[in-house]
């Protein structure tokens, strides 16, 4: 019923291995880190507590934007920085603020503890306990930023590309954001919109990396380049050749000029067996009815329409009525639809076995190691995340029935085995969002859809 | 009087070879590109476009938020970049989609043109020719991706970064923010704040690959590990040893439990030479008066307050009449305070000597290779920026006096000897913005403090 947890291991193996001719056999992570954690480390190795037993949880105290629930990604990418976090000599020569001790430890680092958490690709509300990181205090507070990092980097991309899926309504959906992000955020943000339902990515680094279709039309330069030497514009010949190279399957780029005359000239070029056109400004919605109906007029009736321009979910909202068949998204999609950042924490919760909690005004959390269930209806629908004490047993439900979200992720420093691959969570994701109530897909600001409910801790800790 | 352009070179010398233990000679470039710019190399080799001399031009049509000014940043991170342009024969066979010809053309690809354009550190305005880039059709349409994802994700931070550092009134800033944004934009950024006028980052890559100064405190983990072993917190124990560790010039987190204890413990811990205390939460004004207050009767009167907690330019200038020594910003510069992107964009302006331009609605641009001058008063102060034909005469300017903005980067694929260092590019920010007139130093939202205006074009490309 729910996608199966297989190959994480291969796609991590294969994404270690897909630059090989370049780049080495890991990329360290070890250094996408803040100062502060190795000078904690280095004044824990000498007071002794490095060695306490301790639990970091990742979770957000909300969700952006007011929106109803958030999705989880990244996860596979954590578990691979969590394997990587080894050190070359190189980089602990750059450590010069730290005494020779830490620096040892460092050397031998390897993450020796174990993690739980949600599923890549799973819904999460504000509290959920997302990751549950369990080892040595040495061992899992150097990890805070790296797997912060990625997870609301991938997670805010994630939770604005969902809203955009539901948005479309089926549409296809083109990551094409890459050029407004930083070159690297591109290719993950290409993953955790693929992960959430879009089709394909112009991103080849990601194409290549996680096995994501590529897609890609043309450019304006394109049909700018070709200009006669009077000076004069030729989208004929741009037309022309595009189609003569790349087959009428093609879609064509018709709004560099006169957008009428564009569509004309391209189903004169490649007859009306052409693939698409794309359409990149103006009135998309009054625009797609027009060029829609010009396509009919002259027998295009399997020509696609592509828009693209500065599209968020509230614009493809708005436009699933118009004759749209792709939405290509750029901006919006990269950079997280007005929350670029997820706000997730890494929090210690408990330490030699107490539950442990900040009191700072308004940034409070409950201590305790934690893992959660999702209570459902017969039906499927999800009423509630019912969260309790790690290891113990699953609350009563009652008439409802206990979905397990907290699932192991690595034991003993090691990936468990049969781990989802980037595909899997994509069915998942796509599984789960059917399982919220129904006003829970509404683009609307409002309360989080679901509610987080804590069972079997004390009232307060110390 | 404006900093000498030197030792870029060695700066990307020492990027490339930083992790040289781990990583190659460079880190290729090649695929950070969407798909759509190989598809039209391969129709323009095909159809013989490829070899006509063109030229791209980078520019912004607005300038985010109704801003006063952007900064430019990345170009350092560009110049590598095109100059990694070079593909393995493992990335060309990701390349399916592509015939031999392209495939043999990118084997052999190696960036042979020339760039012009602002320094990095230099502000902008909507249509500043901020980068132009010339050669043949084919070798400068591959590069449109990764030249915007550096410089629209550097430029926002930057940006962003100048408005506080304008706030803070020359208090320090510490860049906290990557684990807010994806691990390796994580780097980017504190390169992009620092250029901006950051004194510090918290990421130790950023320090390492950019010689940025690396400064931490502590994070509310270390006071909630000292937990004693009834359960009782244990402050002073954990003051204690961070202490014993990194000696009193160190910074204490103060608001785990109660400040006013956090403040008592701290002191009597580390004594009145105590560094600094760290505020994370609550509210700032009033707590930062409190707490200084209190450090005075204790006869701490050096001891500084660092404060953080979901800072932005406002948050500082609003905090600019409290004691508060040090800003420690996080989310709000690594995703440009509400413009996680500079929103440039890369057009083709010229082919085979014809200025071109597309006449898309809104999204019109202007043909022709330029060149760019900002007119200034002999106070210095700028009184509006002038854009002409590259390689015309500097456009007469009266009283004021022209001041070159676009200089040679790359001649002939080389990069240009002297290029600015980091350091020299964050001096020559500081120095640019003493020139705006006063009111472009505003947070508020308005118009562009200076004007674009164009000289020497004909009146509409054709």
């Amino acid at each position: 019923m729910r996608p199966g947890w297989t190959r994480l291991n291969q796609v991590i193996d294969s994404t270690k291995t897909s630059d090989q001719t370049e780049l080495p056999r890991y990329r360290s992570s070890a250094l996408l880190t803040d100062k502060y954690e190795f000078t904690m480390l280095q004044a824990a190795l000498r007071d002794g507590t490095a060695h306490r037993q301790c639990t970091f949880e990742v979770f957000a105290r909300r969700l952006p934007n007011e929106r109803r629930y958030g999705v989880v990604a990244g996860t596979a990418r954590v578990l691979r920085a969590v394997r990587d976090f080894v050190f070359s000599e190189e980089q602990l020569a750059s450590l010069d603020f730290l005494d020779d001790a830490t620096l040892e430890y460092l050397r031998q680092y390897r993450f020796q503890g174990d993690i739980d958490g949600y599923r890549e690709g799973e819904l999460y509300f504000p509290y959920s306990p997302l990751l549950t990181v369990r080892g040595t205090f040495a061992e899992c507070v150097i990890l805070e930023t790296v797997i912060l990092s990625i997870l609301n980097a991938d997670s805010a991309v994630a939770s604005a590309a969902a809203r955009m899926v539901t948005a479309a309504q089926g549409r296809e959906l083109i990551e094409m954001g890459s050029r407004r992000t930083q070159e690297y955020a591109a290719v993950s943000a290409s993953r955790a919109a693929y992960l959430a339902g879009f089709h394909a990515t112009s991103n080849l680094e990601a194409a290549k990396r996680y096995g994501i279709p590529a897609a890609g039309t043309a450019a304006h330069s394109w049909t700018l380049l070709h200009v006669d030497p009077d000076g004069t514009p030729n989208e004929l010949a741009a037309f022309q050749s595009q189609v003569d190279t790349l087959g009428v399957e093609t879609t064509l780029l018709v709004d560099t000029f006169d957008i009428t005359q564009g569509v004309n000239n391209a189903i004169k070029v490649a007859g009306t067996k052409l693939g698409g056109v794309r359409i990149d400004s103006g009135d998309l919605g009054i625009l797609t009815r027009q060029v829609r109906e010009q396509l009919d007029g002259l027998g295009a009736h399997n020509t696609k329409i592509v828009v693209s321009s500065d599209l968020d979910e509230f614009a493809i909202a708005g436009l699933v009525g118009s004759p749209v068949d792709v939405f290509g998204v750029g901006t919006s999609v990269v950079t997280g639809s007005g929350a670029p950042t997820a706000g997730m924490v890494y929090k210690l919760v408990e330490a030699d076995g107490i539950p442990v909690a900040k009191r700072s005004r308004k940034k409070q959390s409950r201590g305790g190691t934690k893992q959660a269930i999702r209570a459902c209806r017969a039906t499927g629908t999800a009423v509630e995340e019912i969260v309790f004490p790690f290891g113990a047993d699953v609350p009563d439900t009652g008439e409802l029935t206990p979905y397990q979200l907290t699932v192991p992720l690595i034991r003993s420093g090691q990936l468990v085995d049969n781990l989802p691959t980037l595909h899997e969570s994509r069915e998942y994701l796509q599984g789960q969002l059917v399982t919220l109530p129904w006003e829970g897909l509404a683009l609307s600001r409002d309360e989080p859809v679901l509610n987080t409910r804590f069972v079997g801790f004390t009232q307060s800790p110390k």
